[in-house]
């Protein structure tokens, strides 16, 4: 599918994607004033999407946008993203900003209307060309603001880690704290450490309560790995015995390099793949349930 | 001037506001992902420009957005944009994102071409209406990203902090990190202590380096007053004999209550007047600059 060929879903109606233009009054343009929901697609099917279309409503209550549809119409509306675009593998793109204001104002207007944009993207997700190798991270300062449990698009702070991350050669960057990792800058961050414990840090407002990180943490319960929910510093990270990212569409992605140093072996550990291939397995022989298109 | 009739500029061209649109794939619109200034304007002409878009040029920098435009450039277009919308009185406000990216990824594809934005808005800066009450300012948490010396389109933490403020009755919120004042949601801060001095904070990351404030502390020190650069908690300012904010359109507003309490005898003080009928004297007073239009 080329993307040139892609159609949007614009406040009310489904538009090529050269005619999805939004005014420059847009707040989403002037202040990021927005939040966004991303679901992988398996199959022409969304992945763990009432997690995914709860967590936007969420965010939306978070900073006070109401709510443009209910769960059901969300579903038909991506459903139908789907298949307009012959989406097959990748993502569905959700997001919401307070609307359109014709005098630029940090307070908004009574009874803003909200702009809805939607869009597929085609990439592998059960297929990501990472999961053989692994991938490289590096330490960064999180600079982000308070409110990282709401997926909003202020999102600067993410596109410079991830900057920073190129330049050095990673492809994701671990956002350091207090000397503690929060997460990535655009996924969750988990290791095993020397003692053989899943680590990831527990959720609070310092982190997005990911996902996919919810549902993998469900897979480790289910196969009686020692998990703990708990801050972790670099240096723990360093010596850990595997490392990995999650997200929506990376699923449980191995990290065999932090900074200069290699994790583990150098390559995906065991229960990094293993917890993929759970994911992976549900994912595929899963029934149609709500919140799927079938 | 009704705002229906303005002329926008948009990348290379004006355009009728109804067709200043972008592209919802537009960094800005999907990351926040920008940068903006705003100068006031006072008889159709800029005031401070110069600051302003050398700051400008500095946030650019730092978000690795390259520069669309030279100084003498940006000051045509203003002055071109200006006498378009016949605006006497106001401000003209530029953003520059990174530009449109087909695919949705935090890494910036290389060589994108920025998106310009720049509109006028009409509205009193000599006479704004709060000057002669003040207005009314409340406390709130700082919860804006560690960068916030740099002016970019990440805005959402400002916006809830001015949503809050006038669920409380105010116009302003001052932002409280570690027990000090950082600074307004959109305003500089200052007080006359106890004691006399005007104070306001020092420059670091955790403030933006307002350019009135620069102005307004140069003609603090032309006059003599005792000037004092530091952190203040919010009992000081409850206690200051005045307290006042700053910024391109309000130049200096006096501020004659926070949370509950009244400041000094609750009008606005004689440091704060005296400031800003030293700006005002010197914008309707000055001679043609480089910088501003004729």
């Amino acid at each position: 599918m080329k993307t040139e060929q892609r159609i949007f879903f614009l406040n009310g109606s489904f538009v090529p994607e050269k005619d999805a233009v939004v005014s420059v009054l847009d707040r989403g343009m002037l202040f990021g004033d927005g939040v966004y929901e991303i679901s992988a697609v398996v199959n022409s099917r969304t992945i763990d999407n009432e997690s995914h279309l709860k967590r936007l409503e969420r965010s939306l209550a978070m900073v006070n946008i109401p709510s443009p549809y209910a769960f059901e119409k969300w579903v038909q509306l991506q459903d139908e993203l789907i298949g307009l675009n012959h989406l097959d593998e990748g993502t569905v793109y959700i997001q919401v900003t307070r609307g359109v204001q014709q005098e630029r104002s940090f307070l908004p207007s009574r009874n803003m209307s909200p702009t809805v944009i939607m869009l597929t993207q085609a990439k592998g997700v059960i297929n990501n060309p990472g999961y053989g190798e692994g991938i490289a991270v590096v330490a960064e300062p999180e600079q982000r603001w308070a409110r990282r449990d709401i997926k909003s698009n202020n999102l600067l702070a993410q596109v410079l880690a991830r900057q920073a991350a190129s330049e050095r050669g990673a492809q994701e960057a671990w956002l350091v704290e207090d000397g503690f990792v929060t997460e990535g800058a655009a996924s969750s961050a988990f290791i095993v450490s020397t003692k053989g414990e899943l680590v990831t840090r527990q959720l609070s407002q310092a982190i997005l309560p990911g996902v996919t990180r919810g549902t993998l943490l469900q897979f480790a319960s289910d196969n009686n790995l020692e998990l703990v929910q708990r801050p972790f510093t670099v240096a723990e990270a360093y010596a850990a015995r595997e490392a990995f990212i999650s997200s929506s569409n990376e699923i449980a992605l191995a990290v065999v390099k932090i900074d200069d140093r290699i994790i583990g072996d150098g390559s995906p550990g065991p229960v990094t793949k293993a917890l993929r291939e759970a994911y992976v397995k549900a994912i595929v022989t899963r029934r149609p349930a709500l919140g799927e298109p079938r």
